[in-house]
């Protein structure tokens, strides 16, 4: 124990020191003291801990050491919270949750930064005029790919609930943009894209009364609800969707469901899984019965097949498309007598459409059928050449013989829904009923491990109800038989009770190379959003920044305008608009007192003007609702009317510096003459 | 492979057993089939991913099996995402992220459902008018305690950006109440709960000008500014706050932060540290300098001593306190008159104030100082008793001697933030600026390790720049020396890069019982908060609902009067309001037609009949912005105005069941004669 006073003599060197250079950070690796260890010592902690054998074989096989990174990410959708979660694997560790529709606060989406502000307006529709929405139910992610590989630069996800696409820029893991798909009110599975990221492919859940934007009643379904098979063109430069460039494809009001597409011999063509071809409408208190009953009637429900390098022609075509709220759209007929879209059979309210990797075989799920139902793309193309049809729909589109495409069918278990692929010649089916994962063999041309074609090779039991699944680099043309996850609906008992909603569980299952049986390491809580499908990257592929080069704006990635250097900073009042230029660095904002009237419009632009990594500061508010993160090297634009009279706490939200608690400032907002705020008391 | 025909035939009866009785689970424990294993597979597989045979070890110390439940829960804030984080651990698995003062869909927590916008129109805040805040910046979690030790009944945190205090009911982990505290616009670490759960504390940040919701600039800071102490008082059998039998106390316009209640000897004391006494408001573009410099001008800061019981026994007498804006305060003369409030010197510009479990030392940690300050409760006790004062604050507050009241000084390094406890007699301080935790030993009354008393004896490093720590049961009379947790504000290269904005680092280190050094295990990547402060609690103290009883409305965990059983469902229509009571079961909600026209008030009130454990179902709707999570047993009740005209698919948005896709329904909205939408095309 030194004497006080020593002590407090010392104390302005060290205050110097950190006003000027801010907090200094050791980045040598933590060193701890405890000494090495042997076999005897994981005995002793496996005996204290409860472990088995097998649990301690899978601590290692999980276990990332602290400061050592994972070697894939597993991007998920995250349901109706409306993000996605970027995870790493095998640790299981969640290293961001990416706000796509939803306001998200910490990184300050939707919260007065203009980046998120302008990507949550955008993605409005315009049908229903005056819709706002503040959140959405994220399912399929789709990374770009290049040569039918993920390329680690972009990821696209629907929203379930509202028809819309957003695109995550992966540079640096903001959402840039939400589309609101036109004539798509609902959309599920229909996502994926196309080998070279040319197209992003989305498609209607449940149908909506045509032209979108008119009313039906479901009397009329038949009649005048239609579905429609978006394909969204990317801006190879930027990543972005190009409505105008765009088209879609009316579809018969069926459940359009998970889609996939061909790559490979199959390039060109996509595949869409349907239900509800009964096209049943429910109305169990109006003399009908449930969806659920209505819709499982049928043996066989369709298969779309869409040759969409030949549809994307014809959308360029004159007088082929009809513009329908700001997108070019082929009419069925028109989609029929161009042989763009062809139906095949698939048992029986199928959920999975899903194609291997070497694009030949098209897997089906048949919800309510214990089989995987399996295509091969090369009888497709004859039937199609032959015209080797036993009709056509009720919407006069063609329905190849069930017989003709067939490759095989393989008896899997009870709830078949959706197929993924180890690159060896399997996949791997889950099985929501069964609750567990079967692995099977393809046909002889793709298996590579001697093993029997179509043939159930090995089953895995799972907890509980799994939906999707996921293998690494899973849906490219060279999937790695690494790890396999599965994304279970049910966790009922596996994890400490949290109240009557309960997380999901993801469970890591070890692939041995497609060459062994799959074995459980691991159990994942996911207790805030309900995933329902992931892609999962191998980590070295990603290349974000770790800052934005100084003055960026992150719309553009471009260097902003509204940049301003230390020592430049400003404030302008025309009239009644006060426009700022704010400078962030440790441990404080300027200026730092912001004196308007009330009623004023205020215009920030804050450059963070550090360039450390990490060094990100946030901005807030008190009672404003504003909030943003400043990361280093961004700008960032506010834009807001100081409309309540008071004085108010601004500050850094993002813990900066030993100093961090005072990097604040005031919003000094004088009351209007006429509405001088009525003290308390 | 089975002959198709012969599998379609065999559909019908698998239908019937779907539509009866839902999706069936097996809940017995996964099976796999790898062989047993022994040590060689261990170092087998330890060669393969590059373990060293100290990561081996921690693996070992943090693996909990497939299916195994972590042994205790932390309760972290998740900053400014504005909501609480359940992690379990040693696991470091995420449970649950609740919402508290952002909107949340997952959960339903703001899009439509009652009890969530209940609770967030209730927590706005009445001065300044209008204000519709929909995030928070949750920084110090408080469980309750009865004894001096939680008892994993209820959860209260604090909102940094808008003064406010969430309740979060641990019966279902879900926030019931949002409290604005009057008078107090910000609040930061100043956030406690008293032994039995009689008050939850919370401080000002930021001084406002009073009476609050008057207008003053900040050259009359001294003169027009208070700050506010804040006893809000739990009803003890719902845990609500309850303002009417709550009180405040007036305090001077320092900036107050961190605080802690007193226990044992010291019950009945709150403390609360303090900065910026030098009342600095910054002013850096107006000839002033910054905060991070005005405010660190001087030596000593000052710790706030309540006596809390007796302030109580004042607010309840006739004419000692003002009622302002809805609660009694205590204005600060009569808190001196009374002998409620003492100021103590506290080197410098201080963050932590932190009462061990015994209740006579209170450690400071001042930033700005190397070392830890540790005062003696008996020794105050004393001074006040003698009023053995050094004079008084500019606002005539008693200052006791500083050397009168102090234990000791421990030299711990740069930059100590906040000091946990291990019951051995330890306590640990984060050290910001050199990124590592010290620990020390006590007065030699509570050591019983028989070491050397007020004297450092570990240091480990983290990685980087820790904030806050916690000790498992640390914020007790009890705690237990197992684990601590380093909240890591900065985590730079420790994680694969996600973007510029970089996940912050929660590591877990093991107390080997207090008696070993400390060791490193593993590090957690937080990726969608920036948590503060969190509390541990031992798992089995939790006494969560898995299913809610039958028919329970969550906001009064009573029956609903809104009820309604199978069978029963009715629409109900007067005039322009549609009232619909609706059941959801798997795989369908009853009705699943609902027809109004535009303009018309609509009343839904969703029963979930199930009483399966993890038997969610949600409910949304297309473009209409609503979203809920029904859980099994639970009421939920929607009010809104079917405004937008069209014909909108709703769903169930937590996958059921194998027919989950097809639990959906439509909402048609006739339009008005006056509005009929314009078709496009």
């Amino acid at each position: 124990m030194k004497p006080l006073r020593r002590a407090v003599r010392a104390f302005p060197v060290l205050v110097a020191a950190l006003l000027v250079a801010g907090a200094s950070v050791s980045c040598s690796s933590s060193s701890n003291k405890s000494s090495s260890t042997g076999s005897g010592d994981l005995d002793t902690i496996a005996k204290e801990r409860g472990l088995t054998p097998e649990d301690m074989k899978h601590a290692l096989q999980q276990f990332v050491p602290p400061g050592k990174h994972d070697d894939y990410v597993m991007f998920a959708s995250g349901g109706h919270a409306g993000q996605v979660l970027a995870i790493g694997m095998p640790s299981m560790r969640i290293l961001k949750e990416i706000a796509v529709f939803t306001p998200e606060p910490w990184q300050g989406f939707g919260y007065g930064a203009d980046w998120g502000d302008k990507a949550l307006k955008d993605g409005n529709p315009a049908i229903p005029a005056g819709t706002d929405l503040t959140w959405g139910d994220t399912h399929h992610p789709a990374l770009s790919e290049t040569n039918g590989d993920y390329d680690g630069r972009w990821l696209y996800i629907n929203d379930r609930a509202n028809g819309r696409v957003g695109f995550v820029d992966l540079k640096d893991f903001r959402t840039k943009q939400i589309v609101a798909v036109p004539n798509i009110q609902t959309s599920h599975g229909g996502m994926f894209i196309t080998p070279n990221s040319d197209y992003v492919h989305v498609s209607s859940a449940f149908p909506e009364p045509w032209p979108p934007g008119s009313y039906a009643d479901v009397k009329d379904y038949k009649e005048k609800f239609r579905g429609a098979s978006a394909w969204l063109k990317i801006d190879p430069a930027t990543g972005r969707m190009d409505l105008s460039q765009s088209f879609e494809i009316e579809l018969p009001p069926y459940n359009q469901d998970l889609a996939d597409a061909g790559k490979l011999v199959s390039d060109g063509w996509g595949f869409i899984g349907s239900f509800n071809t009964e096209m049943a409408t429910g109305g169990n208190m109006e003399g009908g019965k449930s969806l659920e009953a209505g819709a499982s009637l049928n043996n066989f429900d369709y298969l779309h097949a869409i040759n969409w390098k030949k549809a994307a022609e014809v959308a360029k075509a004159a007088g082929k498309t009809e513009e329908m709220n700001g997108i070019k759209v082929i009419r069925l007929k028109t989609a029929i007598d161009e042989g763009l879209i062809y139906m095949i059979p698939e048992p029986k309210s199928p959920h999975g459409a899903d194609v291997d990797p070497s694009g030949r075989y098209i897997v089906v799920g048949g919800k309510l059928d214990p089989h995987v139902t399996i295509f091969d793309f090369n009888k497709i193309q004859a039937a199609i050449g032959k015209k080797d049809y036993e009709g056509t729909d009720p919407f006069g589109i063609p329905i190849l013989k069930f017989e003709s495409v067939l490759a095989a069918q393989v008896e899997v278990g009870a709830g078949p829904l959706h197929t993924q692929f180890d690159g060896m010649g399997h996949g791997y089916t889950s099985m929501f009923l069964a609750s567990a994962v079967a692995k099977f063999t393809l046909g002889d041309d793709v298996v590579k491990t001697g093993e029997k074609p179509f043939t159930l090779v090995d089953t895995i039991k799972v907890n509980y109800n799994i939906g999707h699944l996921a293998i690494t680099e899973g849906d490219t043309e060279h999937p790695e038989p690494k790890y396999l996850v599965a994304l279970n609906k049910w966790s009922i008992d596996r994890f400490l009770t949290v109240g009557p909603l309960h997380p999901q569980n993801f469970q890591l299952i070890d692939l041995k190379g497609g060459n062994g049986p799959m074995e459980l390491i691991a159990d994942m809580p996911i207790g805030m959003a309900e995933p329902h499908y992931t892609q999962i990257i191998k980590a070295d592929k990603l290349k974000a920044l770790d800052v934005y080069p100084a003055d960026t704006d992150s719309i553009t990635m471009a260097p902003s305008k509204d940049a301003i250097k230390f020592g430049d900073e400003k404030v302008v009042r025309n009239g009644s608009e006060v426009e700022i230029w704010m400078t962030a660095q440790r441990s404080h904002f300027t200026p730092d007192i912001i004196r308007v009237k009330q009623g004023d419009h205020v215009k920030l632009h804050i450059t963070n003007i550090e360039q450390t990594k990490d060094a990100t500061h946030g901005f807030a508010i008190a009672d404003y609702n504003i909030q943003a993160s400043l990361e280093p090297g961004e700008v960032t634009n506010f834009d807001f009317v100081a409309d309540k009279p008071g004085s108010y706490d601004f500050y850094c939200t993002e813990f900066c510096s030993a100093l961090h608690l005072e990097m604040a400032g005031w919003l000094l907002v004088e009351p209007a003459a006429s509405a001088v705020a009525a003290p308390g008391g």
